[in-house]
């Protein structure tokens, strides 16, 4: 059908100009050097742009209106017939949106970005209070030109999580909660591990050779993917055939790397394994960052952090850091797997990362509905942190500049992490029903039957279904917090004899 | 001047297209996973195209048209003055050039420079002959449209060293040769250096701690640059603010690295040292190949080889590389200056590198004047190395598929390098003129000083002044082989007793 491939050949275009952007935002983090930031804060502002007028043209409108029509419709194959119904969609939610505060938003991100950079070392979050403030006013009028009947969160929520508004979300939320704060009281009152012997000094090179063991024993395919350094570990994809991935070595502890290398992989994971039908069309990522954070905190967590996991590679850690063949690896194994309120959430346990979640979620939502200003931020956070967790930032930089996602403007971001946990309780919990006992795959070493197993029901999909689709075609459920309660009140009754 | 306002953003457009295309093939080179390359040279392909579209465009007619106009012309400034009249050159010859062609001359580029990465190591000539054969074809279509008046190979030489064409270089190379051979020979009669220590096992990070040390000796901004690995080494910048370099490393050798960072730094220094007045203007360059070379070549062989230069900085390498520390000075010196005709041009010596240079602009100029055919481009190789310098290639990784240049389209550049020698002589003379003897300059750690002479001379004009503008108002001369060839007969003279 010609008007399908003139589609293509149109939306290629698009693509062009994203794969261009994602790689220059590649660069600026893992390479550029610092006076290189003006030219390609400008020409990725410059490429957004083209690609968003592009999105927004009377020629996309035209192509949509042309393809959605019964006789062509009909003649399109599964993909392209999704892909033009949730591309109409968003057509219709972002065509009323000012081309020049689109514009306008895209180049105050990656400024609001690049100032972060200086920012967070310099703990100073004065630095960022304009950007902030330009951020969240931006995507407040973004959001009511969105849709104006929702609120300006709903609206930020949806884009990262299709289908969820903040009354869900919260819901959700407070199941967790209820579910997670026993525990972490129960341990609290029980005898601590000392970790402190994880503390020593692990060069770099030697941190990265386990980095590329780590990747190999997931599955991470270098053919088609790289690891890079940056200041915050991110995973970054346009395609199953490069999918990127980068860390932070501490040259003091082995465990934020090694982690983190984890969970990005979960993310690339998911990316490398995409249908390739899915290339050249916009499907052609993961569904939502929900779900990419389930697949994430799989990998880093219900996989990384078990017991039997450690069963078939503790003697490589060893090998490659002699300073771990004096631990025994139970007490490895406790020391990753440690229950501590702490300030960093990237660093956080498997309990109390979700509070530190849905701090976020709270303050997000307090910005949005204008219940507390930009300039209260630090305050809040470290009353919030206080009476949640029971600590207290001793900086902005391990406080509320500690993460790079509100410098980089993606505000209604944080609650997917928490989402994705609750999904991978779902996902595990199906797992064992399908494939047995999931402590067993992990002595018999099967990983790639469990890849095998989420590119089946989750990967190969990319944006062809919805999280609630494939929770519902997968576990036959609706989004359910007990499955991801249970795992943790299992393991963690065991860990610490509760 | 509204006008020359609007044309400022219009450059920017294709300024920022330029931008993100040379980070895509930055990141092809350094970065990007094997399967990554579909997507790059696509986009790639597009930006240059859009590029393209833009500076052949009606809108860019009517700018230089409008600006051309006396009243206009006389209140802008000489930089957007020299801007016009070079832009209205270059438009009238590109203008002519049908679009579809110059697109698919970029992918094709591409495509033949990503399937090189894999035909050299494969020592694999036939995988690129249809590439050769597509681009010089398509080289000489364009040329053609480009100035029908002129042969496509002087098109060529234009392109890369503006003013010149085959018979200058013709008999500029020929002065060359006449003033190398002689000392080649007298040299293939005394007694050669041993150079067999000089192999041993060198680790990457150690060499990579002697590229940082020299990059900074020699006072390359790490502000506005980067150091990266790549299969051959380059430099690449767009503005003073972001100039990169690329090296690598041979494990059982530290020389190929070590002079290839002096080299690239050179081109390097160059464009960090441009005018910031240049910025948003196309003149923001090296203003020829040619031009660019002789920095290079400066830095690597005129400072780098220099016996003086190393009585500040060998026992720098002792200390990095403590191997080095049982061999004196002296030897060091001899031992990266030893001539002796080889098979590949980047490792070749100050002498014989010209002879690689002259073979090649031979081969380049048989195959645009129809003597020669890609398919016996091997067996022509082979004959001129043999009866030039007297070896043979044993491979054509070490032969024809040596340099990244023709594979990526970029014929017509290599006479470039040895005019860049040329050119070096002379600036060499004027500083001695100026600044006093160069051995006391490098003695004294002068480095700077002779930088600032560079850059008030040189650098700063980016594309202001062609070559020959250069030499006459610096040197007040024309191009001259005579001081390169005094300054090779001095140092080997001494250095081979002659």
């Amino acid at each position: 059908m010609e008007q399908l491939k003139n589609f293509k050949d149109f939306i290629k275009k698009i693509e062009n100009l994203r794969q261009a952007s994602l790689i220059l935002k590649w660069d600026m983090e893992t390479c550029m050097p610092k006076n290189g930031a003006e030219a390609n804060i400008a020409a990725i502002t410059y490429l957004s742009n083209e690609a968003f007028k592009l999105s927004i043209s009377d020629e996309m409108k035209n192509y949509l209106d042309e393809l959605s029509k019964e006789q062509n419709f009909s003649k399109m194959d599964n993909i392209f017939k999704t892909m033009i119904i949730k591309e109409k969609k968003e057509f219709d939610k972002t065509k009323n949106v000012p081309l020049e505060l689109a514009t306008h938003m895209t180049e105050v991100c990656q400024r609001s970005q690049n100032t972060w950079f200086s920012a967070k070392p310099e703990n100073n979050f004065n630095k960022m209070i304009p950007y902030f403030r330009e951020i969240v006013m931006l995507a407040k009028e973004i959001s009511r030109y969105k849709d104006p009947n929702k609120s300006a969160y709903d609206v930020l929520i949806d884009k990262f999580e299709q289908d969820m508004d903040t009354q869900s979300v919260e819901k959700l939320f407070s199941e967790l909660k209820d579910g997670i704060v026993p525990l972490i009281e129960a341990i609290s009152e029980k005898k601590q591990f000392d970790d402190s012997k994880f503390k020593g000094t692990f060069e770099k090179y030697r941190q990265k050779e386990l980095s590329y063991y780590f990747m190999d024993v997931v599955g991470y395919d270098l053919n088609s993917g790289v690891l890079g350094e940056a200041q915050h570990p991110f995973a970054m994809g346009n395609s199953p055939f490069d999918v990127r991935i980068t860390t932070n070595y501490h040259l003091d502890d082995v465990r934020p790397a090694l982690f983190s290398i984890l969970h990005e992989c979960g993310h690339a994971i998911y990316e490398q394994n995409l249908s390739t039908n899915l290339v050249g069309t916009f499907l052609n990522r993961g569904t939502t960052m929900g779900m990419h954070e389930s697949q994430s905190r799989f990998y880093e967590n219900i996989i990384g952090r078990n017991k039997n996991f450690w069963v078939n590679h503790y003697d490589k850690l060893g090998q490659i850091l002699p300073y771990f063949k004096s631990i025994p690896r139970d007490e490895f194994y406790r020391g990753v797997n440690k229950v501590e309120p702490s300030l960093v959430r990237i660093q956080a346990d498997e309990l109390t990362y979700n509070l530190h979640i849905i701090i976020r979620f709270e303050l997000e939502k307090a910005l949005f509905d204008g219940t507390l200003s930009v300039k209260d931020l630090p305050t809040a956070w470290h009353d919030k942190m206080k009476s949640y967790l029971g600590v207290e930032p001793t900086s902005h930089q391990c406080g509320v500049l500690q993460d790079v996602h509100w410098p980089s403007g993606l505000f209604g971001y944080f609650p997917s992490y928490a989402l994705g946990n609750i999904y991978s309780g779902q996902f595990l919990m199906q797992i064992e029903k399908e494939l047995g006992n999931f402590d067993e795959l992990l002595i018999n070493q099967k990983i790639p039957k469990i890849t095998s197993w989420l590119t089946k029901n989750i990967h190969q999909y990319g944006k062809m279904k919805t999280p609630k689709e494939i929770i519902r075609d997968t576990c036959n459920s609706e989004i359910d917090v007990k499955p991801i309660i249970k795992y943790y009140t299992n393991k963690f009754t065991e860990l610490y004899d509760l």
